[in-house]
């Protein structure tokens, strides 16, 4: 399963020490082709680490032979001397997978950010990933890319002749010791870099990207796409880009329930909305909004926060317009009281609410989670 | 002190039995005259509560004779009945004021959002604060507003023969009871309406507006300023605005001081950005961030934190040129590490956070707090 679902693939996860608890720390993906297409998608933020730096270089060429990922360290906001450390990365695995360049290896960290990684311990790592690489590699590669999730996260799409399967880690900035979500997600299909490239970006702008799990985002995301093309079949555009999509969604689903500190995943969904963005940008506001999060987590359907949540945005909606439902009771009708409050029961950890503009007919759906003293503790009693 | 500090007012505060607690919990300001103009800024938020839309109606008018405030119910998503409550509200203090009309008598409401007030409780309590004004009255009316405050906030700026004093309650959304600020400034200066609006957008801009406890904001914030004239005193425009913002920022830094559940009030001073615009946009980021806030509370300098805010703004700055001084220690130069961590003393409540863009001469200052367990307890215990 994992990213060695596909054939052509080969995988491995083993500690090289970089973490103190001597757990696995360091993954190595490799794609054996025929072909080896790739596409990838990058944080947004403005400040990105040198492993993104690097791997953005990298996919531009549309070839990736090879992933190194690890954990226990960023490498993020370490100058001229962190982004040589990830060239000299992507140089060891070159070294030892005979064949490949350097620049056709990405590169993917994940840990506190403005720390050098070790690279006495880094580099011996990728030689030992490189000799336990294995077509039944997958599962310990996703091991290896944990941090404090508490489970690998995996997911396998298949179809008649060919096979789409992933790996993930952190949901957004989420983690408190090693922020960062970081995917990959592999395919024997037969495609360009191109078709990757569209099936990739219409599978993140409706999986991870709507994955809000404390508004953080992250200096190091980042999710990768290869293709090997060993099942010789090239599916048509949407097949690919539904099974693609399958497989994200499946992941970021898993993200999201295993977020850190979290009580409660919250499922937002706009409803009735004039345009796609309007629905996006008010799920967002709801996801986003602190004294919300806090109600969930106290089991309090509070209305009233989602109403205040929904104000600050410019969507289109007149507010005596408003309807919004919690678990399915239409708590507030016509931007005032609706259903009795008392009717939502809110014990399970999936919580959901509905946002109903009545503005038009497009809608979104956001996933988030609770804000807890949880949450609290273990992002405060990071670094130090 | 307080609202009766300037000349031509009287004020009360009386418990009208809206607050489980029999705490005081209404308060009425009267203009006495001889002039009654008035200026208001609202919440921006596009739910607004009745008695903002009421209250905006009124300061069209550029009149304000008396103001109605009242803790223990918001009035908001109440709908039109909601609407006749604000109304009925005023039409009584205009009964119990001879010689005003309910159209110049601005309201103001705190407390749970989606519930009607109890009306056979406000009205007598009207009837009760009016026979209660005094021109010593300014203390009772700021312990009146007072919802989950620890203290009363009240300021004052003597000027040589005119006056402006104001009182305050909240801070943004953060009182987990009862959301809201609330704000009446008034003044014995002899100025129009138009004058009195100028200084008050002016003052605002660069206080209330700048303090951003949770990132939340609420459906009935509301900043009056009140002038009587009584001085006979027409003051040069900028010192008069000066006095304004005076007692402005003076009430704004008390309303984060004892914002709830936080334990730090951080000092955010973005400096060198392109445009006071992009600095107010870094602050903001930098103020609203779950992680750092977290961070802030365990007292850790976790600089990489800032510069992912930053990194999700859209100002103007190169990542390798960025800047960051944690009480004063410049724990991030040139967008990497600066100067030794350990050395960032975060013991007390106040913690300064410098963010350096090197982009430009323009700057500005947000005022936040710290994210906790006790913000998280208090707003998930909230409603039910």
């Amino acid at each position: 399963m994992s990213v060695t679902a596909a054939k052509g693939f080969t995988a491995a996860g083993v500690a090289a020490g970089l973490k103190e608890s001597g757990a696995p720390d360091l993954a190595l993906v490799v794609n054996h082709g025929p072909r080896r297409s790739a596409a990838g998608v990058f944080t947004s933020n403005r400040v990105q680490a040198a492993p993104v730096l690097w791997s953005k270089a990298v996919l531009a060429g549309g070839t990736v032979s090879a992933v190194v990922l690890n954990s226990g360290g960023a490498n993020a906001c370490t100058g001229p001397l962190g982004f040589q450390d990830t060239h000299a990365t992507a140089e060891k695995a070159a070294e030892v997978l005979d064949g490949h360049s350097a620049g056709e290896i990405a590169v993917a960290s994940t840990g506190l950010i403005g720390l050098r990684l070790p690279m006495d311990l880094l580099l011996p790592g990728v030689e030992k990933a490189a000799a336990e690489l294995s077509p039944h590699g997958g599962e310990k590669a996703a091991i290896a890319i944990k941090t404090t999730d508490t489970t690998h996260k995996t997911a396998v799409a298949e179809r008649t002749g060919w096979t789409v399967g992933g790996m993930a880690k952190g949901a957004g900035m989420l983690a408190p010791g090693l922020a960062t979500m970081l995917v990959v997600v592999t395919t024997d299909a037969d495609l360009e870099p191109a078709a990757l490239d569209e099936a990739l970006r219409e599978s993140t702008r409706t999986t991870f990207d709507r994955v809000d799990s404390d508004g953080c985002m992250s200096t190091n995301d980042t999710v990768l796409l290869l293709a090997s093309g060993a099942s010789g079949v090239t599916p048509p555009r949407e097949e690919f880009t539904e099974a693609v999509r399958e497989v994200c969604a499946d992941l970021a689903r898993q993200l999201i329930g295993d977020a850190e500190g979290a009580s409660k995943d919250i499922r937002i969904e706009v409803v009735n909305a004039a345009t796609e963005d309007d629905a996006v940008e008010v799920g967002r506001s709801i996801a986003r909004n602190n004294l919300l999060k806090c109600a969930v987590h106290g089991e309090d359907p509070n209305w009233g926060r989602v109403l205040s949540a929904i104000g600050t945005t410019s969507a289109a909606f007149e507010p005596d317009e408003l309807n919004v439902a919690i678990n399915d009771v239409w708590v507030c009708r016509n931007g005032s009281v609706g259903e009795d409050r008392d009717l939502v029961d809110m014990r399970y950890r999936e919580v959901r609410i509905t946002a109903d503009l009545s503005a038009g007919d497009a809608g979104a759906v956001i996933w988030a989670n609770d804000l807890t003293a949880d949450y609290v503790h273990e992002n405060s009693a990071y670094s130090s």
